[in-house]
């Protein structure tokens, strides 16, 4: 089924143990792009300037994503981030963020993409998640990213969203937040509450946990011994799990248990190389061949 | 087979979100060896002072340990540890610790014991734990604990140990320093390369990971909505783990996986109430209940 993701495309700036890279291509809309065309066609909303170098467009045609709802606005700068990871490399510190077009641009679909079935709103300003939300015509699925900024900040517009979505993708600390718990478990019953009945949680090297439906279930992390640029880790997870979904069609637990051990696999591919450089030559043979692995890594009978 | 623990009985003051409760029953070696009699008969070698109190006797008694090694100091005091738990409740702040009995005395194994299969070091100054090894008659599996403190000021000692051991279990951080290694992965592998064949981490509320000759394996941890007291969580997983590998009597992979999935259980029951309260009236028929939820919980094909 068609598959839409609506979220930022950067220029990121990236310095971690293993080097650094300056304006390189990033933004949730990016990896998930990317990501997520391994498994589906994949359409992509979002805005970027004059500055956005042309061979970042060709990687995206070369993946056959739909571009009809990117809009390159004149005399206008792609966003930009600049960030630092260090030691662990399990927070990035941001040492810089220019929001440039993200800031002057709300997220308009083009009438193609209304009809889109599943959808993925990257982390955004919840006014412009709950806009979404309304110019779509009967999705069938809708998955929100957000962050502590907007739970801080914004709490009452983050809670409008939840309830137009059905499911909630977002770290540990954002979920504790935002479901007002130190206790993870407590935390994420509190906010499918809230409306998602799908709530599912990024843990970086810990893994993911969801909860659907009243019920849990969790993975641990592919277990990965170096790590070079954590960047676009939860965004290239997510595309395996909606990618999946959207292949398949349905969004039940089991799919959902099997979208997670996809996106696992994906975003275990991403951080083993700077930016987007590991996904850019990426097949569908190596997802197949390291999700065997790791199936073998997760069964306690085997 | 016979399974033995070497190593503290305390009487703590814990301070959680949940209350306070001082001089209750603690140490690693109560924690293991309470959890570890309900999958097996287990040995307790330990040192007491005059002041601990003849319930808790009683209690191990009831769980028909063998007191053979625990000796009790004329005019000693038992250790005692005070902590706090805050937030999260992730870390332990130690707010007091009083040696006393456990400063003073080396542990001793008596003659019945060291014929002894199954063998847990719990957490001691490295120089105690080489002397029980080579106390110990031809043992089949010694498992070892450690702490930053011993790895930071005593390494040598601490890298002694490991080559006379075949497992090591801590957590991630303690993993992290001693394999010189900010990649948990990658220090797992330093630490095996150091000597034990079977490196095993627990992580708290994500989990546990192993390291069994070259092969890893993980586990999430059971899902719980509320943790009263995290005091002597490792320690119930340790005895999940050891109570089980001494019952099945081997200690391959498979084994290995199985064992923690029972440690994982125990431990979850632990953390449910103050001390040892919740273990105190925990049988066989809620570990095989439990344990049965957790492995629908862990099934990605469920």
């Amino acid at each position: 089924m068609t598959l839409l993701v609506v979220g930022s495309i950067a220029l990121d700036s990236v310095s971690t143990p293993f080097g650094d890279r300056a304006d390189i291509l990033g933004g949730a809309a990016s990896y998930f792009s990317v990501g997520a065309s391994l498994f589906t066609k994949v359409r992509l909303a979002g805005v970027i300037g004059e500055d956005f170098p042309d061979e970042h467009l060709e990687l995206f045609r070369s993946r056959n994503i739909d571009l009809q709802g990117l809009r390159k606005i004149e005399g206008g700068k792609t966003f930009r981030w600049s960030g630092k990871y260090v030691d662990r490399m399990d927070v990035a510190e941001t040492l810089d963020t220019q929001l440039n077009v993200l800031g002057e641009c709300k997220p308009e679909l083009p009438d193609a993409f209304r009809d889109s079935e599943f959808v993925l709103l990257a982390n955004d300003h919840p006014a412009n998640q709950l806009s979404v939300t309304e110019q779509l015509n009967k999705p069938k699925f809708i998955m929100m990213d957000t962050m502590n900024l907007w739970i801080d900040n914004f709490r009452d517009d983050v809670l409008r969203v939840l309830k137009a979505v059905d499911a909630l993708v977002c770290n540990d600390e954002e979920a504790r937040a935002l479901g007002e718990n130190a206790n993870l478990i407590a935390a994420m019953k509190n906010i499918s509450a809230m409306g998602p009945k799908t709530v599912l949680i990024k843990k970086g090297e810990h893994g993911a946990i969801v909860l659907h439906h009243e019920k849990f279930f969790a993975l641990p992390a592919f277990p990965l011994e170096e790590v070079k640029d954590p960047t676009g880790a939860g965004d290239t997870f997510a595309s395996g799990v909606m990618g999946f979904l959207a292949r398949e069609g349905n969004t039940n637990f089991a799919t959902i248990k099997k979208a997670m051990s996809y996106g696992t696999v994906v975003a275990s591919f991403n951080v083993e190389d700077f930016g987007l450089d590991r996904l850019r030559t990426l097949t569908r043979d190596d997802i197949d061949s390291r999700h065997a692995i790791y199936s073998n890594f997760l069964d306690v009978n085997a």
